[in-house]
């Protein structure tokens, strides 16, 4: 109830601070006789690493996992998987002018509210380094999705006015990973690089759009009525911080078509049920219907900028407050992982409970 | 796990179909003592009734709502509140060309993928009747949500390339409900119903976009991490029928802005803390601030269309379907208490939910 | 939150007071495919009816079972699966003069106190009809767990100081539906009809024991730690009114004896392990083991009982109190379909979760 | 759904196995505000550890917890709190030759069926240190409890046929710290550690009784029909290792009395409503009525006996077995504190939960 449990079959319970002792989660759920590759969730953990490049925080976090349970001769065990990485490199003076002001844009306000006391360093709860433990979970779930053929890729599609002008699949996704801000066009990821650093320069920052898309959906995942796949789907979403919208298959340009435009034709390919576009982006009445679902993940500029701003403080008097320390200019190129960690748990989730439909 | 259920703590399940006996749900979680007014909640209900103007269904249901317990004197009791909505006019054999036929856009394919068989009369689960219960439900939100001070109000913003120019503040919501297509500008509101039926003398179907707008929300709803409070709106809004896309606050747009602009620059007025701009929705860090939220919900065009289509049947046969009977052209109009509903259940049960969280 | 939902996959939410519209209830997460035999529920309704016989209470109410969704051509759908049965006979008047008064033993006062008012007609929520909805529910998981091959049947092993000399083991189950008080051994039945009888004519009330037993289990159901077979076992027999003890396998008997002779050996049966004894009632670290599972259950003497008592207003002054009215002298007899129903909804419960366990 | 979570509002999730890296675990909904006392919560484990007499396994196992988050400056944030306990002074070795059989009465042939595999070390899961994330979570809760004026006490009522004559009101619990067995008549408790250590020198094992006594409950906790406060104790202490029944307030003993005998008569105490007898054992239709809850659990003898003992293996040949290591020959001394704590969670979480009930 307090919200730090997703999903319903496989399903993560996460815990820490910026600066705590840890941040890690439990994964409730986690099928048996998965072979869990620790490389490959390192590996994931080191997309969404801090210091990775000139436009991400220069802060460097190791940030190693670890696994505590659930796991023997590197196969899950079916028991809950739990595991930690340690926090270190903290500056938690960076954060001494801050234990009573109420930043602009962050949660300090309404934390201070809600709990009657905050944990001002670094964010507390509400810190980027609470995506960690999604980054592990969705690796997790990106090892048992690998069993059903079912792949999930992200990329950088918008970093402020600077958009790709095609949809996913007039891209080869693995190619994001080539550039520092995730985008698969080389030429437009260096726009997009050229105006995170100036953004940086000017102290400031800005937001853009991620899109992410699962290949290889199984059909009839996803449950009518309110867990349909896209509300999980959008739970998932707008639970990342800095999250402002989401939309999948045609999304928001969709209200504007005939629906003799949008629907779907079915044909046979082979036995296999298909259809000759896509604008139901994978779901129909809630669940997959084989073809890849896509979708769009708006983030907003960070609200963390190195400029001073006005505000208010805990004794409610009006002050001036200029934050120091290392930020991210922009958190979309991190952020990728964090999207596809998001999707991959969510609909594995989502084929899990699907397993208890019929007779 | 099946996902008829939704919320927390003010939890509610429903079912029905189209054809069968009722549609109704279930309130588990109602607080004891609201008085239950039935003739508010049935006016609600005849806010989303079809056949109520020409650019809806021409289909006539009444949509008695009839309160089956956990009511005494008028009073709500605190034990399950149940309803039930009987299912008339149905015209079954309006739907016999369509038992083995998977319509575009539909849900029936991925039913009878999903369950190895499905209900074909009216959409069945998947029928625009299973907004009943949720309409139901939110009326009762909304009673209780009255003692909070909290009122949740939706309007049409767009329908097909038909938008409204200005924010919801430039707007008397409430005028909303002075025409068809439910939109605060009457002359907007003119080209919205002509464009509507238009696309209806077309036999085809147009989308739409739905604005809603919370006022008076406490500071301190909604939960870190997975379950803030926009993301639980993401999650009811994406689990209405036909909706494609959800944003709140700034949005896709706010995703072009720079850090400078976009953070609200807290001040006090007299002793409340307030923000400037709001473009944070009125939710930071997943919890309410005490602001407005806003956010926008996005329609495609109704899937039913009364033209042939080409399509696949239940023996994968490629087939023509042309789909009789009465539909709307446009959800959008209707949809706006649902939206409203679905909105109102959310916040409430962030509220309550909210109670648990201090020592 | 409030009580009202039981079970993981197979989830029933039920509603309703005495003197309400209705009382029933929804299942959701009923699989696909069941042949939904509605006199076979109607059937086990009958069993727990009021008006039996001589030592029920003399109530006669038909309790008509009437499904509402979920079922199409007489199988499920997996679409919720809502029913009610419509309150009939009430005598709102018999519980005139208990408006203001705390019954003895009685859920009057903790009603009061928890929801600020209380529903007095016929105990309200707490009313023994409320256990329609169980029975409804546990009627149709039968139908499921027949295809599973397995069986639940209970039956009265005491009444007062009356027992059964033998264990389950020892009696032809089926033949304890041959007598009005549910005990398979026909003379130990007439006694305990006769103490029955006996209290009954003092106007007084008798508790007893109800054995249950499931046969033909899968092995691997029930989850370790929390949610362990007999956990759930526990949780659902425990929430039935009047139950005030529940053991499984060697029970409270077992913390005397030695662990050498507790311990229950594994052989072979052709292909298959068993165990040559089975104190450990067919669950071994809160997971089934394939042998009977059998569980013990404690109901108290009714509370409600045709002297004068003493007791409390809601004035909080001291008065005196006398029920009139039709009551049942012991619960038990009618309280056998109650716990099978809720035997039988655990169990499938759990066979369903554990589809969700390995890769 | 896996069951490794346990409580609505105050939610623990545990993590662990014997032989993993650690065991530990989440508490998501501590409230915030509550001072941490970690030396409290030390001694509370410090209560379970092995090794802390001759009646208990001779392991050394000091457990000293961690905690990882949730806490800043003494006080819990209202955010995740996780723990940690190291697994140490594993004796891997020690269970070489159980790899591939199936101890008699313990979890290993289940977990195999169940997960395809299993961690044999140590019991895996299965293993009584799992209890230590209880403990902890209990101290937790024990800590909030104290400002509800609320209080947790258990001890040791039986052993073998070695039973107290009085209730729990004859004795005074503190009292049962005092000595080994934790029995609050010191007489008694000479006889129970006499029994428990003729039965060490026997290899063989002794199951026992605990009772638990909740003291100062305020009025209105726990829900009607499902989740009554006895139905989640029962839960509760039904999911703990060992145990094989429960009951509260008259118990199994209740059937043999009369209504006239066992109802609670209601008056006037000042301004208090009290009950004269308390057979309701403190809780009356699911919700506690401010009397004291009592209830008793009843634990099986161990199931690891050091004697040779005929089994199935994996091939499923039946072989002989012999268990090695260090071992309790009785649970019960050690399992007082983890019945508190499974007590003191469940209660609190009730507490909790009735916020959200009134207007």
């Amino acid at each position: 109830m307090a919200g730090n449990i997703f999903g319903r079959i496989f399903r993560l319970t996460t815990f820490g601070e910026s600066h705590g002792a840890a941040v890690g989660g439990i994964v409730d759920g986690m099928p048996s006789g998965v072979a869990v590759d620790v490389e490959f969730i390192q590996s994931e953990l080191n997309r969404r690493r801090p210091g990775q490049s000139k436009i991400t925080t220069p802060r460097d976090e190791k940030d190693q996992v670890r696994i505590l349970s659930g796991v023997m001769n590197g196969l899950s065990t079916g028991t809950p998987l739990a595991f930690e990485v340690l926090n270190e490199n903290q500056h938690s003076n960076d954060y001494a002018n801050i234990v009573d002001t109420f930043r602009p844009s962050h949660a300090d306000y309404t934390y201070t509210e809600k709990y009657g006391l905050r944990d001002h360093r670094g964010g507390g709860r509400s810190s980027a380094r609470e995506t960690i433990s999604r980054v592990v979970a969705g690796a997790l779930a990106k090892l048992v999705l690998k069993h059903y053929g079912v792949t999930v890729e992200a990329y950088t599609s918008q970093i402020g006015g600077i958009k790709l002008a095609g949809t996913y699949q007039d891209y080869d996704i693995a190619k994001a990973e080539e550039n520092i801000v995730r985008c698969p066009d080389a030429e437009v990821a260096d726009k997009m690089i050229a105006l995170i650093d100036e953004v940086r320069m000017q102290k400031d920052s800005i937001g853009g759009v991620i899109t992410c898309v699962v290949k290889g959906m199984p059909v009839g995942a996803g449950d009518p009525c309110f867990d349909k796949l896209q509300a999980m789907l959008g739970h998932a979403m707008m639970s990342i911080n800095a999250v402002k919208g989401f939309e999948y298959g045609s999304g928001f340009d969709g209200v504007e078509m005939r629906g003799s435009q949008h629907n779907d034709i079915f044909y046979m390919e082979g036995d296999r049920v298909r259809t000759k576009t896509n604008y139901s982006g994978g779901i129909q009445g809630g669940i997959s219907n084989g073809e890849d679902i896509y979708m769009r993940v708006a983030f907003k500029p960070t609200a963390t900028i190195l400029m001073a701003q006005h505000t208010v403080n805990a004794k409610h008097e009006e002050v001036e407050t200029e934050v120091k320390g290392r930020h991210d200019p922009c958190v979309v190129p991190r952020a990728v992982p964090i999207v596809e960690a998001m999707a991959a748990i969510t609909v594995l989730d989502a084929i899990l409970v699907n397993r208890c439909v019929k007779l």
